[in-house]
């Protein structure tokens, strides 16, 4: 089987590495905006052939792991290149976007519209790691517009990669996704941003910061010219966590100037039950 | 050497298994205000003797490991108990009203006012950890007030469990504590709060949350008891700290809803540099 990788990165390349895993005799073809990036991957042994969209018709399966904002542009000239029996999936934050901009592609059902929840704060193809998808949630948006030999065969892999399989529709991920990853991405920016901005002249107050301080922030050193698009494109979403997480802050200093340490104390106590709900999550670590 | 640790938890049970480790001649004699607590720790071989205020007598160190707010009331008569070549150290998250209030204690020479960096978000006896403060911080405030003998015999303890020492004044660590302590664990709460309250009704949208929300909010897990009181002593500076958080967050979210996309990247972007900034900061992981 012949595996594109389009953005040989953390995602497209933990992906390759499961598959070589998993089909040990499949072909892994590159393509990345970077040559830098696709000589790294090819010198890593991610990829076996650096390639480009003009070999895109022997394509089996295409891996479109990069930016949302490129995604929009090229998941179209993609599928516009691929044979009718190759599946193409993406891995992108956002869903509702890209899924519109495809309803009318005659190749519509040659796409998968994934968002594999996984990663970690760093990016590029030294960031990849095998197992990276173990244990953790795809969800796939209106995967009945998708061909069903197409689904079977991807979502087989998936499982075979220890992926749990959630559908949902596009709006309904959009909004979501915004209360459980892209509130929490803003939330320790600006937490990094209010502590370097106080401390600037104190570097070494940050031998004070231990581990907890460490782990709210870790999301800090995220990329921005992967998120910046993110946010863009679930800008309305996102807006509105950022009112409600605002205004929570806010009452908490509220009770805060007005003495009101009951209440502070059940705000946390209320708050504890994230213990049992996170259990449920799967953890890189 | 009997070492007494008053307040069996986290926090005072990793000292206990350290100085078993460091000292294994010395006898631990456990103290708490739970009976539960104190039975557990016996169990786990915390400590060697359950024990009481009326044997601290005998005590040559005491650790005192409790919240802030009883802190106030208990180092006083804690003082008051032991010997003149006792020392008696705590490790509570604020320092500037402990040390006002035991500024013209007869014993204050005997008091070593210490704020070791090292936790994790679980705590009671069997969340005890052997090791916790190897390569931490342990801020010291006041250091000149305390016994030169006993500053040497506790600091020299502190080092064999490779901890490095800062020292700071009280107000000092009270103000950039605020910063990269108090206000993580708020932020953190507070997200919680916020994914919880919307996501009430659709418990499992909680698949949908990956290793970064788990990161972002594991300081929602920890104990209110221990953090109101922390909060309501150091609640200036957390107040300011507070508002320069909320004024970040509402700055973002005006670059958001003016379309400033540029603002936001250069926004992210300048926060990255928490990346070299925390390569200084050891984890417990």
């Amino acid at each position: 089987m012949n595996v594109f990788v389009v953005g040989i990165g953390l995602i497209g390349g933990s992906f390759a590495k499961d598959i070589k895993r998993i089909m040990p005799d499949s072909k892994i073809y590159g393509i990345d905006a970077s040559d830098a990036h696709l000589e790294e991957a090819f010198t890593l042994n991610l990829i076996d052939v650096k390639s480009s969209y003009e070999d895109l018709g022997v394509a089996d399966m295409v891996i479109v792991s990069i930016p949302v904002d490129v995604l929009v542009t090229e998941l179209p000239k993609i599928l516009d290149a691929v044979h009718d029996d190759c599946v193409v999936f993406d891995g992108g934050s956002t869903k509702n976007l890209i899924c519109k901009q495809l309803e009318e592609h005659p190749k519509r059902r040659n796409y998968l519209a994934c968002h594999p929840i996984a990663g970690t704060e760093f990016s590029g193809p030294s960031a990849a790691i095998e197992g990276l998808y173990e244990g953790k949630t795809n969800i796939i948006c209106e995967v009945e517009k998708t061909a069903f030999k197409l689904q079977e065969k991807t979502i087989g892999l998936f499982r075979e990669m220890g992926m749990r399989i959630r559908y949902m529709n596009p709006e309904a991920h959009d909004r979501h996704i915004a209360y459980v990853s892209h509130l929490s991405h803003i939330s320790s920016f600006m937490l990094g941003k209010t502590v370097i901005e106080k401390e600037k002249n104190e570097r070494d107050i940050f031998d004070m910061a231990g581990s907890g301080f460490e782990s709210t922030v870790r999301l800090a050193k995220s990329s921005p010219a992967m998120w910046t698009p993110i946010f863009k494109q679930n800008k309305e979403n996102v807006v509105e966590t950022l009112d409600e997480y605002i205004n929570n802050l806010e009452s908490f200093k509220q009770l805060l100037l007005s003495d009101d340490y009951e209440g502070i104390y059940n705000e946390m106590n209320d708050t504890n039950k994230i213990k049992e709900i996170l259990n449920g999550i799967p953890l890189n670590k």
